[in-house]
């Protein structure tokens, strides 16, 4: 999970630039190391575009992702590898949500030119490591000036003919599942963000949630290629507001137990530590990149193979879009709108 | 070309922002607007991607461009809708210099919170209706918040099996080949960024072929699926740093005649009036959007069909990368190394 150990400079008290190298010196240091390994890829970096030959019996799914210096990540706590891999694990989540297998990205960078060569590689070796991991391959990008450090990738995964799991598929009565737990990776942000915070360990496995998330890629693929979510969608906006997505989408209203969520040991000690809410950070946080999906009764047993990375957290029912969040102690809450993440309307995320 | 018609605002004094709509808000906007008509699209933007059947014996072109507010453009002399459809355009071109046919497109947007709701609606009128004069389909995409306003595309083409266009395969003795007429761009440009130069009739000429450039989608296509180009690509950067690039990848030198190269009436009169060379702008200007490329010699009689868009300014030659331009005087000037627009290098662009 750490940067890739930087290579010896010519100059050590001068880290070597972008603006030294120039756009093709660093586009051809790149090169090398992106040479396509996956056989569908018959073209990689280097031309005006790449070249892939889509397998037969697939549909193509396709998703971008933009992170914003100051906006989605800081430097003062994201290493370059981390940023790499991360901005990759949001893209590979999309695909896990459609239930595809990620194939091939391009990568969109805009980097201030005073930033040091040796972090860009860091960087690259992030997203192409974390994405080789999940079958998606770099085949081409662009790299730009900017004042701020802002990348974006463009993700192609495959599915089988008919097999995409979409936010629209939910019935009556399906039960709503998500997967891991929810809330770690916004407690985590909490941490990075006011070092006031206790509870040093729990914080610091938060804040690796935060920083490195892991895309539920394996779940994705089993709903998806068995047919068994009738919704999917992944969380990185907040479970509020992605249950209000699903149940639009699918044109139903929800039902869900605040004592069914999971959290995780770490978000609840650290909370108590705090004297913090951890169904705030569950229901209203962010960037779980966990999977939330429904599942008609009779598939449930289905999930065997899922069982300790998946629980079930309510159910759907009619009348849209209203959410219904059970309390512990018996009385419920009915949330009609967002509550959660929305770009232009919170500033500090 | 001009902007769409601004809405009717509920408050003519104070412009709806994409802060008060909110990020959600405004992707419901777009939604009814970007609904799919390419049947090859099977789920347009609202999940977590979108879905496409690839047409059976094609490959697919993957290509992306990022344009960054201040670096590639300045709302100062560029409207909203030019932009969107700037933006497109050198996607576009890419996919044309590979050959391919656009078919779908992913939007990445950072923008302002201060930003006109109208004015992103004129951004994306002019990338769709753009887009899909060629072809291409805007299916999904990203919105966040952002200092300075960034735009990425990333495209996919489809093109007949084993007819990509490459930049890799040129033959010693081919003839090079431009479409249009070059430098007329970068001249827009410095019209724009110096209002003191002379010549307003050619200048607005030359600034819209800055503004509102146009990908040659059909010569591109006529090269690949006849497969008559040996090599090609486009003209972002520079004739001159282009033919470089060409040169690389296909191991080759060349040599080019200066008074062959392609310069328009208008750039002619503007650089006359104002004692500037237009072989400057020609060789090392930027941003054409024209597609360079080689053809071998048999092959000369079958762009008759495209006469009056193409024009041969040399041919390819042992001894790579050394370019040899044939200047107008009988002397020669050697280009070894690239002498366009290198965004970490040059930078005013």
């Amino acid at each position: 999970m750490a940067a890739t150990p930087p290579k010896k400079s010519q100059n050590p008290k001068k880290p070597e630039t972008l603006q030294g190298l120039g756009e093709f010196g660093f586009i051809d240091k790149l090169r090398e190391s992106l040479k396509a390994k996956n056989p569908s890829v018959v073209l990689g970096p280097g031309d005006d575009a790449a070249i892939f030959k889509p397998t037969p019996g697939h549909e193509l799914v396709f998703t971008t992702d933009m992170l914003v210096e100051g906006r989605h990540f800081d430097f003062k706590w994201i290493t370059p590898w981390q940023l790499g891999a991360k901005t990759m694990a949001v893209n590979v989540s999309d695909c896990a949500a459609m239930g595809a297998k990620p194939t091939v990205a391009v990568v969109s960078l805009g980097v201030p030119k005073d930033y040091p060569v040796k972090d860009l590689e860091a960087f690259y070796d992030g997203m192409k490591s974390w994405g080789e991991s999940f079958g998606a391959q770099i085949v081409g990008g662009d790299t730009v000036g900017s004042e701020k450090f802002v990348v974006n990738i463009a993700l192609i995964g495959e599915v089988e003919n008919g097999r995409a799991l979409r936010r629209s598929g939910a019935k009556a009565g399906d039960a709503l599942f998500v997967t891991g737990t929810v809330g770690d990776s916004a407690a985590g942000l909490s941490a990075l963000q006011q070092p006031g915070l206790k509870g040093h360990e729990a914080a610091s496995l938060l804040i690796k949630k935060h920083l490195t998330p892991v895309p539920r890629f394996n779940v994705g693929r089993y709903l998806g290629t068995k047919k068994l979510a009738s919704a999917a969608i992944d969380i990185s906006d907040g479970l509020s507001s992605e249950i209000h997505h699903l149940c639009e989408e699918s044109g139903l209203g929800a039902e869900i137990h605040e004592e069914a969520l999971p959290l995780s040991p770490s978000l609840i000690q650290f909370c108590q530590e705090n004297q913090l809410q951890p169904l705030d950070f569950a229901l209203n946080g962010g960037e779980d990149y966990e999977l939330l999906f429904t599942i008609g009764e009779k598939d449930f047993s289905k999930l065997y193979s899922l069982e300790g990375n998946v629980r079930a957290i309510g159910r759907m029912k009619k009348g849209m879009p209203n959410v219904v969040v059970r309390k512990i102690d018996g009385k419920t809450d009915e949330y009609n709108d967002f509550l959660s993440y929305q770009h232009f309307i919170t500033d500090n995320r």
